[in-house]
């Protein structure tokens, strides 16, 4: 005899594939599911369903969208002739939420990454280079991680941007706001010194 | 304009709803599910709604059960004339996952805590008391937490059988195997030193 009924099995199961949820997780969600908050679970089981019908890829920029059209693709961020490259949605997000930038994104959706089956094609690249070949683009800014693959896919930007003669820059990587240089990483100091600003 | 698409916002919403996932969390979720593994949210929608409408309460033990039959409350059960009186699904099932106690359980869904509405109707326990009345209990084993109101459940439900006639004993609570008595709170210590047993 198995240790959970079938149903409940499936549910715990399902569960454990989110992302960071163990089977302890999965089985206190389960519980508190059924147990506490059925409405939570209802709730749940629609978003999921909405989302995966209605929720698709901007062939542009790569990122979720819903409507007809991108949020991120209109003709005023167009204008601004800037285009911001990140890694996931989670890095368009942030930087949507905590910088004043409005121009346009490309999400990779990874980074180039060989020994994971990562390859230019797998992250949209063409799609970048027919972007990049319009016209309307003035500043190619890579925001991708500064992890050895991140740098990899940068300098890869990099060299796809100025063949075009675009113009190419790479955020800044330094001590971060409210750290103090005592603590932070070798890496990291070697970063910010290499790329000191004149004051 | 909000930060994200209404779908999508609806979705992150839903999973923050489940213990132990904060906003950042809820978002790597949604991303996770979207963008790599739809399957799993299509796993997810229908195991919710399978549990949510399949997924009962036993009206003897209080457990979840999907079969006509629940599976703690059987005859061969029954029979070993011991009752367990746990306050979770999460404790009858570590109970049946690492001993080899298979006697008939009791669920309390939570514990006596009157400040947060929690009496004794909350419990079932008028449930549990027919139980008691039915004449099959010889021993009520009582597997509260050792906290504060775990504490008052116990010594409530010690009464309830004591009155009956039944007998009543508590789980032993005390140094952990493998714990190291130099690391163990003096609460634990205590409860040891006074359950001390005879070898």
């Amino acid at each position: 005899m198995s240790l959970y009924s079938p149903r409940l099995t499936r549910l715990i199961d399902a569960l454990r594939r989110l992302p960071g949820v163990g089977p302890k997780s999965a089985q206190r969600m389960a519980f508190h599911l059924l147990d506490r908050d059925r409405d939570a679970a209802r709730l749940l089981a629609t978003a999921l369903d909405d989302a995966l019908s209605g929720i698709a890829r901007c062939p542009d920029c790569r990122m979720f969208k819903e409507d007809d059209e991108c949020r991120y693709c209109g003709p005023a961020r167009r204008q601004s002739g800037q285009l911001c490259v990140v890694e996931g949605p989670a890095d368009l997000v942030a930087i949507e939420q905590g910088t004043p930038f409005r121009g346009r994104y490309f999400v990779l959706m990874g980074r180039l990454s060989p020994l994971d089956g990562m390859g230019p094609d797998e992250l949209g690249l063409p799609r970048l280079a027919e972007t990049l070949g319009e016209g309307d683009v003035q500043e190619l800014i890579i925001a991708t991680n500064p992890t050895v693959e991140g740098e990899a896919t940068a300098y890869y930007l990099a060299e796809m941007a100025k063949s075009r003669g675009i113009r190419v820059t790479r955020i800044a990587h330094g001590v971060p706001m409210g750290g103090e240089l005592e603590y932070v990483d070798g890496g990291t100091l070697s970063h910010a010194l290499s790329g000191r600003q004149p004051v």
